[in-house]
């Protein structure tokens, strides 16, 4: 069974340790983002080295291709990624609504059609949770409806609503299929920028008494502002014995800010994504490795790094590999990216445990945004 | 200085012991094909547990981008690649004839426009050397000119004698320059199926005493029966106590034919661009991992196999990671393919100490390509 083992508190800051089946993370926690069944560009031992521990997949990309019967043929997620650490997976509801042609949308289902081929799908709590179980994550999530960042309260409520009576049919289905220790079910807390309707969301499901709490809904333009205060019930909202998870952030002034206000887990595709762009992340803000400044640089991305790429490479191979267009480029940025990230996260933690969060997250932010 | 330590034949065939700055290789060797500062797909960290020693990296791409000069800032082809084994360069000739847009030749020089941008650039012998130093490889080879597989007898003719006139030249700017010991020098004979040429080519070489001779001009579109026979006299035609390198070859059954007739040396893109076109070599043939059989096929791709995707991902999932444009699904393959080709050398190697190459040649042979 899963459970979070909150050890030092800095404010609202939490650090702890997350349990699952598959082992033990320290928290707060980055979860790299592995899609379509493969954190891009990185092998699991290149994952594993550059400090991840727990990642998430996405079942939307994985129920339409290869399918969550195949998943499971193929022995579930962790045999078919080969990665013995921990994985979270979504509940597919985000993907709907940003990527997939929405058809038709009610409290019973949602029915889409693919961004790969086409094809029509159908998506419902029973089917999500399903689909969950063949994929076989530590953490699943709930079906819910992820309004987009403009929406007005109206609009909001709805999604909250259903959202409410989704994670209701969820648990349901969950329980039913008997895996309340194999496998942990979070509820996912909607309501836009709204305060009333945060709230309204997190009592509904803090009553389903879950595992874990997600917060959706938000990192979808809304800003950085809306979203700290967003934020800011979330410690009186949600149970301290609870893990409370930010989805899609992110950010590392995001990532601070969410930690000052209570959070414990955050997923994001912006370390591998950005490395992919030949963006690097460093404790002084990113580096563009395609600007021609770089070309005849013999230091390595960052000159206190450990990761593979920084005791290896120097910022003019790696750019020299971005303009032949050589794969190498991003798998060498991905890992440093990663490394960064857990770096980073590793670093959050040693200052809630010396109760110096706020002071350091402030100077961070002035080095990295400078 | 380069040597061979050639320690055991069978018939015409040797194993050895390649000796060059960067240590000891055992031959007959492969070598991955590193075009421009990277094995395609792989670190160099994977490169080195996939087996490989000695990898050829590309003159002609190399100079043209990111260009000798910033190579040479950068500290070289072995600090740039973080690659501590050896490294063969050819002489750019071969693409100047493939790839660029030939503009002009004669006894002084080669001009041709850049595939990448369209640029004129010029090649000289004594510029052949002056990259080469600039890349800092431990084998470099001479300018050469290429005739297509179809060139007629007189064509063929004029590009071996201009070869053997470059040759001249090459080895006396390897010398101006002082690298007899810290790169070796390979002299290219040209000839292309006609024997009478292949012999006068490589007598010109011998004369010149270089420490070693590559056979160029083949795996040209002349077929394998027309190879073999430009081959049969290799043997005769170079001293035993230098290396023989069939540039360009390739493809398992040419690498037996050649090692059988005398060959210690073999580079190819086969291993690393069939594993980006999802073909994984084994012993039993080539599987074509786009295939539908492998959808939800749970076993490795080869069962034998110790590589690092055979020990940690299933036919299925590479499959998918294919079908899902994935990254990883290229680097797998690649490392499963040089693992493949550093087994069949170490088999060869093994074969020819047992005195059994021609037999056992025949039999694998028959089992790949059934």
């Amino acid at each position: 069974m899963l459970s979070i083992d909150v050890q030092h508190t800095d404010g609202k800051a939490r650090a702890g340790v997350l349990t699952t089946p598959h082992g033990q993370v320290q928290t707060p926690i980055f979860m790299p983002v592995g899609t379509a069944g493969s954190v891009k560009g990185v092998t699991p031992d290149q994952l594993s080295a550059a400090g991840s521990q727990m990642i998430l997949a996405n079942t939307y990309h994985m129920m339409l291709r290869p399918g969550g019967e195949t998943v499971e043929r193929l022995g579930g997620l962790h045999t078919m990624m080969g990665w013995d650490g921990q994985i979270l997976t979504d509940s597919g509801g985000f993907q709907v609504f940003s990527l997939s042609h929405l058809r038709q949308i009610d409290d019973e289902k949602v029915v889409f059609q693919s961004h790969i081929d086409g094809s029509m799908e159908e998506l419902t709590p029973r089917r999500c949770m399903e689909i969950q179980r063949q994929l076989g994550a530590d953490v699943i999530m709930q079906l819910d409806e992820c309004p987009p960042g403009d929406a007005d309260h109206d609009h909001v409520a709805r999604a909250v609503d259903r959202s409410i009576l989704w994670a209701k049919k969820c648990k349901q289905a969950w329980g039913d299929e008997g895996r309340p220790d194999k496998q942990a079910l979070f509820g996912i807390q909607q309501g836009g920028v709204f305060g009333d309707l945060r709230a309204a969301s997190a009592e509904a499901l803090v009553e389903l008494d879950l595992p874990g709490y997600a917060i959706g809904g938000l990192s979808v333009g809304e800003g950085h502002e809306a979203m700290t205060l967003a934020l800011d019930a979330t410690d009186s909202l949600f149970p301290s014995d609870r893990p409370r998870y930010l989805m899609g952030v992110g950010e590392p002034r995001d990532i601070l800010a969410a930690v000052l206000r209570g959070i414990d887990m955050f997923d994001c595709v912006m370390p591998t994504r950005n490395a992919r762009n030949a963006f690097a992340f460093t404790w002084g803000g990113r580096l563009r490795l395609r600007n021609a400044k770089w070309k005849t640089d013999t230091l390595p991305l960052d000159e206190n790094c450990t990761c593979y790429a920084c005791r290896n490479f120097s910022r003019g191979t790696i750019r020299h590999l971005f303009m032949a267009k050589e794969m190498l480029a991003a798998t060498l940025l991905t890992i440093h990216n990663l490394h960064f990230f857990a770096d980073f996260m590793g670093a959050i933690r040693k200052s809630i445990e010396a109760g110096s969060l706020e002071s350091d997250a402030q100077k961070w932010v002035s080095q990295m945004y400078a």
